[in-house]
């Protein structure tokens, strides 16, 4: 039996005795890797050595951040088919979406590299200083983003690496310059530990500090609470339910100084049919909408839960029907996701007036491990006496909604509460005449799809990956994309301070080769 | 005998019959101008009232918006004289103070038009479609900061112009596309009276939608607690007390929907002076340092509260001593502010080891309404003893702490709480060897100034006015300068959209001639 420590910066700890195991959802059988829950002690001492190294780690340049990111890349290809194949093991995930999923987890690491090594992220502003300017001189002023401090990270079952240990908010707190302590999802902590291994070895090989990076197993009511109230911790990152995404919110804003968190929890992804395009492409549409559905077993943040459309005739209902019957269900993450799905199901069918218009007839796997795919569907009013109809199923489900009107649509997205996306399909004629409805989509959400569906994040500066309230807990921010470096770092200005003091970034010669805005124009130039 | 009626939209409104008066802090009297607290009818009102207008002004242009900035601007020059007496008569502030606010004030208006007229502050990103990339093809995504909705404004006493109804919150907010609503400052309700139909003409003239702007009378704790929590409002700024500041962050972090609260709280400001200074120019240190504790009776957010020193003789002591005798105290602006800080003085000289250093021996005014200045000393083991010390005292007091070493001061400093500012004066000799000291205060502050005081807040694109908890509530924002708008945005990111569908500044073409970051790079080309 191989028993995996936490990483408490570069030492292996385990100084608990509560165990726990790796779980096969698949065979549901235990994996032979089993673990040791963190003691409140080795919880103190991860967030004491990230502060520590945080003193260290904040003044390293961009481009030696730049090269312990690209490291820890390497070392997760270093970690070659033994991570693909434990991660299988953990999550029920085919090889093939692993090894996907790792190089995706690699290029976000190689974006923010470059990020970094572009340097103009920073967004350096300079005010330069009139002397004799009446009634008072004017300062020099000059402007930058610094690092927050440590960083707590919270694993998410549906992305084992790139939404884990090694994940979007891990890479994204790195090149802010903040440490990360993570915190291993439960359900694939084996998977983590080879991950917090690649971490560990990428921060010794490129001479980081020992506290850059700690791995901690154990419950989120407990070890998790601890983290988010401990006072040297600064920011928190977290994807996974509503409920706990919230608690955690709840735990950073009552402390003594209160801290942001990150929390994305999922949201219903509304799809909205426009007339025309159903009736020119309506099957199409139909099956790639079922397709988006199980995509994954239906486990993405951005699954679609929700479709509306105007019920014109029956032909667009029956080839929802047509096209989710040919769905295929699968093993869920683990047996409690699996719990959940079926009982969030069994709620919505409860519902008067749900009907469940479409069951999966295909499967992998056995009975037991084995979600099956349904489409729910309802008419408008049920929806609108039933508000929790809007609310997330985690799986391969979604509810088509038939809405009589292009008025009771519009009605029904200014009801929306926030969601991460928002789709609309329809013909290049008809779009511009539901430009209200796009218009009410985008204060609704964080993305707006047209004529495409939800699933598929790309990773990019132009992504956003995020959206108001109840799909996070920060409009403002993204957890996907270049932008979401800017969760944990805030602006300094320093005032007066002597240009060999000054950080690079600042100085009058511009050697790192970035955009600075200089009175007010941005440029590469020096300052002379 | 004048009533002034509170603004609801482009109505005067006054349901309630709960009346108060504008009050001469200088003359101990009401003065003629007497208010009507706002109803709860009134304030829901307001709010739906900004929600409408917000779905006109979100789409206006920023050249458009740009125009009501810049017509609020010469509105209030408009007021000419009377805004001046007026305001003086309400807060004791001298004239010349005043019209100097008012052209902070303008200036800031214009600021925030010649933003707007440039445009780049949107952040537009775009990342144009690979149809051919395998496995999936990328799709186009382009990403801009949009408004979030209506914001509450609760006007600051210290600042009856340029932190109040038309003041920074209120430009930023609607810069950024948001209808504002602000609470009155009870200290000052003629004044607000005035500013508040210098927006309201401006937006009449400007053709502004109805609803965009509204002035209530009220109490915070009643009106202001209404606002907060009410479902349409989106986002508050607030400048003033910490307790009133964490109640209304803790009432928006409470809601069903969560809204960022952008309290300024104020702080005290350390001030530490490096030996070699002290020994170079300690006499001239001592005085500015005087100056600035009694700038405007010590009514700034950034008043110098706190200065810290290494005691090598008596020398510097007796330099305080001698400037602080020599300064003038004056009216306060409300007798409650009056009344805390004689209460604050009180506190502070019951704490043994604490000594009135020096008693300001000239003041303008009567006793009943005149603020003495008072600087405190302590040795520093007094400060570690009673850390209550380093609270602020609102008014023109200062403590000057002597400290027996570097390491001891360095110490002092790691133990800071968030502050607006923290200040050095050092030698460019000295200064190098104290890099771990302004390291650790970047951590502490939003602004760091070498060799000058923080009193003095430059209106600019690289002002930082915010700081670590407790001196605000959300480290990352700035409540002056440019970078002030985005607490009022979020980003939103639209996949697919056809390029006549898209806002201006994301179309292929870009008229706004505005930067982009496009494919990675920024740029101000067309897409082709």
């Amino acid at each position: 039996m191989k028993q995996e420590l936490q990483i408490v910066g570069f030492d292996f700890s385990g100084l608990g005795n509560e165990m726990f195991y790796s779980y096969n959802p698949a065979n549901q059988v235990k994996n032979e890797y089993s673990f040791f829950k963190a003691t409140s002690d080795e919880v103190n001492r991860a967030v004491e050595k990230a502060a520590a190294a945080f003193k260290v780690y904040r003044k390293i340049s961009g481009v030696e951040k730049a090269v312990f990111l690209e490291a820890i890349a390497e070392e997760l290809i270093n970690a070659g088919d033994e991570l693909i194949s434990v991660c299988s093991s953990e999550t029920g995930l085919p090889p093939a979406r692993i090894e996907g999923e790792r190089m995706r987890t690699v290029n976000q690491l190689r974006m923010f590299a470059n990020l970094l090594k572009e340097g103009s992220w920073v967004d350096a502003r300079i005010d330069t200083a009139i002397s004799d300017r009446t009634p008072l001189p004017k300062p020099d002023l000059r402007f930058m983003q610094i690092a927050l401090g440590p960083v707590v990270v919270f694993g998410a079952s549906n992305f084992p690496l790139a939404f884990s240990v090694a994940g979007g908010d891990t890479a994204s707190a790195f090149a802010a310059g903040c440490p990360v302590i993570v915190k291993a999802h439960s359900a694939h902590p084996a998977t983590s530990a080879i991950s917090g291994k690649a971490i560990q070895t990428a921060a010794r090989k490129t001479h980081m500090p020992d506290g850059i990076f700690s791995l901690l197993y154990g419950d989120g009511s407990k070890i998790g609470m601890q983290l988010v109230k401990h006072p040297l911790v600064k920011a928190v990152g977290f994807t996974g339910s509503f409920n706990a995404g919230k608690a955690l919110f709840d735990a950073a804003v009552s402390r003594p100084e209160p801290i942001p968190v990150y929390a994305e929890m999922g949201s219903t992804n509304p799809v909205f049919i426009l007339p025309d395009a159903m009736k020119e492409r309506g099957r199409e549409i139909a099956a790639a909408y079922a397709g988006s559905v199980v995509l994954g077993v239906g486990q993405f943040c951005t699954n679609p839960g929700m479709l509306l459309y105007q019920s014109i005739d029956d032909q667009f209902k029956q080839s929802l029907k047509t096209a989710f019957e040919q769905t295929t269900g699968g093993v869920m993450l683990a047996p409690n996701i699996l719990n959940a799905y079926n009982d969030g199901l069994k709620h919505h069918l409860a519902i008067e007036g749900v009907e469940p218009l479409a069951v999966s007839k295909l499967t992998t796997g056995n009975d037991q491990s084995t979600a099956v795919p349904v489409l729910l569907a309802a008419d408008s009013n049920v929806l609108v006496d039933n508000p929790a109809l809007s609310e997330e199923i985690f799986g391969p489900t979604s509810i088509a909604i038939s809405v009589t009107s292009k008025i009771e649509m519009l009605k029904i997205a200014e009801n929306l509460t926030g969601h991460l996306t928002a789709t609309v399909h329809g013909t290049d004629e008809e779009l511009p005449e539901y430009i209200e409805l796009i218009d009410i989509l985008e204060q609704k959400a964080g993305r707006v799809v047209i004529n495409g569906f939800p699933t598929g994040v790309e990773v990019c500066s132009s992504m956003v990956h995020g959206g108001p309230f109840p799909s996070t807990t920060d409009s403002k921010t993204t957890s996907v994309g270049t932008a979401a470096i800017y969760r944990f770092t805030r602006p300094v200005c320093y005032q007066n301070l002597n240009d060999s003091m000054l950080p690079p970034e600042l100085k009058n010669k511009n050697t790192l080769n970035i955009f600075r805005l200089i009175n007010g124009d941005r440029t590469k130039n020096d300052i002379f």
